[in-house]
């Protein structure tokens, strides 16, 4: 079992994945992200990006309804319908879904976020969460009849809602439930970075011990990026790699040793 | 077994419909339109809708690879997801699907339309074509498990490509995988009016022989929809009900009697 995930940069190579995933003997499951379809689907349709600024100073997005249905046009339209299409080109049955169908990832959804508005203090609620639970047999039903999921955003929340939620945390559910070997993510890079800024500082191996002393040296974004794949381990992973995205065979290349093999 | 049809009209009441689902004990499967959707998606990309019109005089939408997207972005995404989520919010285990997921409606591709441009006749050939069969087992597999399958277009064909297709036409492949013994159609109407233009005009009741009849009486749209309605019969259904998707309780007064029921 692999559980493979693509980042949603412009720049990662579907089609190449799809040709790879056909080679694939392994079943396997696809979580894919699509940052800059969104944002340019956005563009298209003068559709502002809303943030929020919290009264502790920490400014994120804000998911509105408006903001859930782009996410459904771009993510679990385009980006899955299109990765889906590319897949059965090559023969690979793949079903495309989101976390709502079949309540496929779970999550508890935000409490909110207290801004200063008008002289007051109000909490501001969105549409976004944390996943908390991945439906193991659904996924399990479709791998034993040979369909290979693709899955995008939006998750489901409580109450049934549509939130939006990362990726990262998305794949951790997915590894609670399927004890997946090896886990691959595919990025915008050739693995991960010593220096950020130095593509060629690239770090062949790490060690787990090595990975929680460079999650103490990270912050924001970097460190939440860490702490998941830290979970994926005490998930159950015996191997995380993280390799590049853009090149001809992404899934090819990272199956034999190019990026970071962390293990 | 139940398949239900909800038509594309803006004024289809999709939350009425979601409520009355989670009333039924048989299994079912929707599919659903999205025409006004699309428009509505179509004009705030400003994304024109290409028509051809062949040598022999007859005018056709031309699915480009642009047609496609907005499918993918107003059907399989806003429309389908958003229909889902309304499902959950009621506690019906909804699952949505294209035809592209685990090729669940496989069909033709059209050969292309004859024009005359620049003198010459050319073959214009878009992403669109019949639907040939449903992949019932995947259905089966489904419905077994509680989940609820919604169905939009595109659907898949020979080679893997998202094509456009009629729901009518994509119904009657679910019917013969399927073999419900009833199928709901909910349109923006009271039913199967003998005058179109007169909604007091409604049929409560038409035999299948009545249908033949009325099939060889009208033209164009409405003969392809009669004769999708004919088949629908060849292939098992013990009745059709077409019934008015505008109303509080669609589904509900639809199985209680109204609207048009043909047997």
């Amino acid at each position: 079992m692999l559980i493979i995930k693509a980042g949603g940069g412009a720049d990662i190579n579907l089609e190449g994945i799809a040709a790879d995933l056909a080679e694939l003997i392994e079943p396997f499951v696809v979580v894919l992200g699509a940052n800059a379809l969104r944002d340019r689907v956005a563009g298209q349709l003068g559709q502002p990006k809303v943030e929020l600024t919290s009264v502790s100073g920490y400014t994120s997005v804000y998911s509105d309804q408006d903001a859930i249905d782009l996410i459904m046009m771009s993510y679990a339209g385009l980006r899955n319908r299109r990765f889906v299409e590319m897949c059965q080109r090559q023969g690979v049955n793949a079903l495309g879904l989101t976390g709502l169908d079949g309540r496929l990832i779970e999550g508890a959804r935000n409490r909110g976020i207290r801004v200063r508005a008008e002289g007051k203090t109000l909490l501001k609620r969105d549409f976004s969460g944390k996943p908390k639970r991945a439906n193991g047999p659904l996924l399990e039903l479709l791998l034993d009849n040979g369909y290979r999921p693709v899955l995008t955003i939006p998750i489901v929340d409580e109450q049934g809602f549509a939130i939006n939620s990362e990726n990262d945390d998305i794949v951790n559910t997915l590894q609670d439930a399927l004890h997946a070997a090896r886990i691959v993510q595919l990025i915008e890079a050739p693995g991960f970075l010593d220096n950020h800024d130095d593509p060629t500082s690239l770090v062949t191996q790490m060690s787990r011990t090595e990975l929680e002393q460079r999650e103490d040296q990270v912050t924001g974004r970097m460190k939440r990026k860490m702490l998941a794949l830290r979970k994926l381990f005490a998930a159950g992973a015996a191997e995380v790699i993280i390799a590049d995205g853009r090149v001809a065979q992404p899934v090819h290349e990272a199956l034999a040793g190019k990026g970071t093999l962390i293990r």
